[in-house]
């Protein structure tokens, strides 16, 4: 890869942010270029160094970019991925960071113009946390970004988008959209799903009791609550098939609890304590403990 | 409080030994003696400097004892304090460590040499680690420890009991032994469940693609089983109760996707965070962020 002229990061939260940063960090691009709707984030972007230039248009803030990512919440990104396509160069290369991709990706793929630039991705990183404020540099390095090219994505954009995150310390995972969107439903919607009920669950004047597993069993519950609405509502067919899975493994504890079954709950607890341990061991163990 | 003779733990893993710590680096008590089973155990929190003095033997254990704290498995707690009871001087305060309460105030107080000398407690701590060679003597700063004194308890063991747990860093919480089983099945024992239960519906070869959501909401899974089968059997119907009001708050997320209601998505999402929010901005908030 060689040194990138611009790159246009539209929408300008935690995730543009960071990328921005990290872009500038290093040295990725020589100017980066931030979209966004409110004048107050983009002075902040400003202000942190995560974008050297700042517009609320995304036309011009495209008309020179050679990479464009989009960054918004995720009902909005297939509407700006077309007019970002529409008013880019035609060298540029479009990407995404969008948590769902089935949808997006059908909707790029109707349009001739879109279709020719663009490489959907989804960097796995992120927090309870949204705003340019807790943007930081390092947020990608050593995670897994997914790449959901088609047999419609050209050739020269996947090894540019490849390049691309890659320069931003991710690792590359490669699948197709419908797959991506099953498996981050199991892996991330659902989890968030899961944090929310829990923290719903415990009334308030107990929560003088609550420690550990509480706190970190309800840590993203702190999320945005537009954007997760958005994703679960893109992404609802997989979320639900999710919901179902983990609603056996439910009640599969509460027969083996309500059979006073000692030897059945510690079998079960022993194969949810085992794929823990896996998750552990795996490639991001680093970031994962404990 | 004047500074205590000798205290016996018996049950020396992650909490007995963090008790034992914290005992000697406060230099609560002139000499800690360690009751367990396995002398590899014992030789560890020997090593570790959490006890003075180890045995296999509870009754020579406590038989000089002026403080007993029981911190075994859940199941074998009873059985340790009536034993503890028979061999300790009659000037003994006894108090525990255990997850549940209801059923050990029974057993105790079914025990008349054990009623006259017991106050039962359980300090609010704890890792998904367990054994002596995780234990920390700061683990109880700052941290509630839940008194479930009844009508049948002493009142000047109930002093000495709470001088005891304030002394390691504790703040105090007094219910009875029916609220305490109740409200920690909500704010502990469903968290661990919900915690196994997801980490075992993410398959083994999607983990890759699992990043802090699934990290943080699945990190309990990696408590040990007995121990966590024996907390759920003790406190069967407080958790199946939890377990039931958890099932609802799935639900009504079940319902709001199905019909694919974003305002009511939006709004179930936001009483789960404001309920977050209330939690972080709780008495533990320095050990609760994120």
């Amino acid at each position: 890869l060689g040194r990138i002229g611009t790159v246009t990061v539209v929408g300008v939260g935690l995730i543009g942010g960071s990328i921005g940063l990290a872009l500038r960090a290093r040295s990725v691009a020589t100017r980066v270029v931030g979209v966004g709707r409110r004048e107050a984030s983009l002075a902040e972007a400003l202000r942190r160094g995560a974008i050297d230039v700042a517009t609320t248009d995304l036309a011009s803030g495209v008309s020179s970019a050679e990479v464009v990512v989009v960054c918004t919440a995720v009902t909005d990104i297939a509407d700006c991925l077309l007019r970002a396509a529409a008013a880019a160069p035609p060298g540029v290369l479009i990407t995404d960071a969008g948590s769902t991709k089935q949808t997006i990706v059908e909707a790029v793929e109707s349009d001739e113009r879109a279709r020719a630039v663009f490489v959907a991705a989804h960097p796995i990183a992120g927090s309870e946390r949204s705003g340019v404020e807790f943007a930081d540099q390092g947020l990608f390095v050593g995670r897994a970004c997914v790449l959901t090219p088609t047999e419609a994505t050209p050739a020269d954009r996947l090894e540019r988008a490849r390049a691309f995150w890659r320069a931003l310390g991710c690792r590359l995972i490669e699948i197709n959209p419908a797959e991506h969107d099953q498996a981050l439903a199991l892996t991330s919607h659902l989890p968030h799903a899961v944090a929310a009920a829990l923290a719903a669950t415990v009334p308030a004047e107990l929560l003088d009791l609550a420690a550990g597993a509480y706190r970190d069993g309800t840590r993203v519950a702190g999320s945005d609550a537009r954007l997760w609405a958005a994703i679960f509502r893109e992404n609802r067919g997989p979320v639900l098939d999710a919901l179902g899975r983990f609603e056996n493994q439910l009640a599969d504890f509460r027969a083996a609890l309500e059979s006073d079954d000692s030897e059945a709950l510690r079998s079960w607890w022993l194969s949810a304590r085992a794929r823990r341990a896996r998750f552990t061991a795996g490639p991001d163990a680093g970031s994962r403990d404990p």
